[in-house]
């Protein structure tokens, strides 16, 4: 097998990456060691940039995004006594849309499996050779037990945080990681119980933060901050709505609840690794960096990383130009450390976690975002997006 | 001995509190249990907001602050590579002045002597008696030895962090206190060396923070981030001058040198009081807080407190409502964890401390306050002092 750019992995990264080549008229192949329905399954981050919704427009595949997605004109930051909406568009200009990363996926591989180039999944043994010279190849086992050579001109790592590319970068560069897991992790649930808010609340609470979300007119996405080390069994559902109830609780206003049909623990952590290339081989989303999800930034810098990756690999490949490609890393590394920095603050400022002080450090700083049109303009321009190159 | 309010404490919140008690027709009488000499020697902040030198000014102590004080219209936020200058007129229609402490503290001394309320110095044994009935009292020693009662209407516990003032305060109101004691601390110099720099410079560098003051054209007032074990006397004045030139290097910029005749060790907390009154016994000043150096808020804050004491005292003692005493505690205490916050942004953005994460972080939120309107206009803004009531 030969393409012009092996993809590795089929998550929303290498989807819309092998989508943007294609329009570009460059040849990929995409391999995942899972199966359509795992990988369709995962449930993950639902807030996505404008840049992102014009993205996925711009590649084909916004047509149910549009339909279906909801456009969210701010947020709430809540902490006892207050609910205070941030208006974006009023201090920033734009919006965000909550359409989740699963529908995201199932979008990309219709399309991908409807006359785009090949998407092979239930691969084994991935294997990346020769990254460093210009005829890198990918050794791999098809769903069939057949041993695989994918030959090509450029291999993106779109694998994630437990993928075969990262190491490679790694070891070929001499690269660095820096890592952070935070002391707290989210419990997590869907419900069908229809959002009793307009915008997500963001609530700082005493015993802890909490989040509501919504993937639908119909469901609910709530999270508790609870510690790393609990366990899903001792949270019954009777617990988690009285516990989201107390953290959202506000005079006047009532949690709509219903049947749970999802719920685990998500562990909170921070990770960056550069360089994002070596030779050959680009990485982008989760295979290079992670982000605690609490500033929604997990899926939107994928999706600015392959955008940046797909115009390096044009100029690369169409017009043998190296530019683009060498300064790859650098330009998608300023705006991860911006969001991985953005991720912090949100994260740090809504958990409870230390000691008291610390806590009036947070309400200090909650009370100034509302107000203070700078602090919350501040907050406003990173959740909703920044510019592609800082 | 009678007063209508009793002060303890001559540092610039009560001398400024007896003055401005003074041109509201109110008597005072000001105790300190240091000598003169001691008092007009100590060293301290010198960045003042616009809203204290108006202070200042209109309490008719500004004659050689604006004769010999320096308007500062911005700062330089530094880190490797880059020396970023914000406009604060620019970003937020405000300046600050540079004009010690030590010459706002003399200045008001000399007024007080000047005709003003009594300043009594060397007292010592100093005992607030029945601080929670309409007629508190105050024993102490004169300096001659001699037993005295000042018997008053009111008592201002301007007496600083190891005043007698706080612990009757938590003592009698069952308060609370918060306290954080910052894993750094600063050495700081005055040197006999023309400032080689327009503006402050707060620098980030791997190695530790270093500020660059001044105090007047030909005296500079440096500081570095030093372990707070850390012995002076290991600190030679070439030692201190090489570290500096390291942490303030920039392409085409030379410190200047110069005889140093100060240095010490300065150690780096946060520490915050409530409530700030109990009966007729009201704190102000670094008696109820303390704020870290690095956002210069110390000695502004204690002139915000004594503001809007002397207002409250005003209504209390010449219309007898009382609004304005019953509400300065929760007043003065927004502003106070406003400006605990800031002073704790600041100083975790530009000091070293935690691991290469945390480094990362710092650069990354530099870079976006040098780049970000209203990241830089948030920073200003409080900087140059936010409005008395939040």
């Amino acid at each position: 097998m030969r393409t012009q750019v092996a993809i590795i992995g089929a998550g929303p990264a290498g989807l819309l990456l092998s989508r943007l080549l294609t329009l570009q008229g460059i040849d990929s192949v995409v391999l995942e060691n899972r199966s359509r329905e795992y990988v369709e399954a995962r449930i993950r981050a639902g807030i996505l940039e404008q840049h992102t919704v014009d993205t996925l427009i711009e590649a084909g595949v916004g047509d149910r995004l549009r339909r279906e997605g909801l456009e969210h004109r701010g947020i709430y930051l809540q902490y006892p006594g207050t609910r205070h909406k941030l208006d974006f568009p009023e201090l920033c200009g734009r919006t965000v849309w909550v359409y989740g990363q699963t529908e995201v996926t199932k979008d990309l591989i219709k399309a991908q499996l409807d006359g785009g180039p090949p998407l092979i999944f239930d691969v084994s043994g991935v294997v990346l050779k020769d990254v460093a010279t210009h005829h890198p190849r990918v050794h791999f086992t098809d769903a069939e037990g057949t041993p695989q050579v994918l030959e090509c001109d450029v291999i993106a790592g779109t694998d994630g945080f437990h993928g075969v590319s990262r190491p490679v970068v790694q070891h070929g560069t001499n690269g660095r990681v820096w890592e952070r897991t935070y002391p707290y992790a989210w419990l997590g649930i869907l419900a069908d119980a229809a959002p009793a808010t307009d915008e997500l609340i963001y609530a700082w609470h005493p015993e802890g933060f909490a989040l509501y979300s919504m993937r639908s007119p119909t469901v609910s996405r709530l999270y508790l901050q609870v510690d790393p080390t609990e366990k899903i069994e001792n949270w019954s559902d009777d617990r988690i709505w009285d516990n989201l109830a107390t953290r959202f609780a506000l005079e006047g206003w009532e949690l709509s609840t219903g049947t749970i049909t999802e719920k685990s623990v998500l562990p909170m952590r921070s990770f960056v690794s550069a360089p994002m290339r070596h030779g050959r081989l680009f990485l982008a989303g989760d295979a290079a960096h992670i982000v605690p999800p609490t500033g929604a930034k997990g899926l939107n810098l994928a999706v600015a990383d392959v955008t940046i990756l797909a115009s390096a690999l044009v100029r690369l490949l169409q017009e043998n130009k190296t530019d683009l490609v060498d300064s790859y890393s650098d330009r998608a590394l300023a705006r991860v450390w911006r969001c991985t920095h953005f991720s912090w603050f949100m994260t740090s400022m809504l958990h409870r976690s230390g000691d008291d002080f610390d806590a009036e450090l947070q309400l200090s700083q909650l009370r100034r975002i509302a107000a203070s049109e700078p602090a919350a303009r501040e907050l406003a321009e990173n959740y909703t997006g920044l510019p592609l190159d800082l």
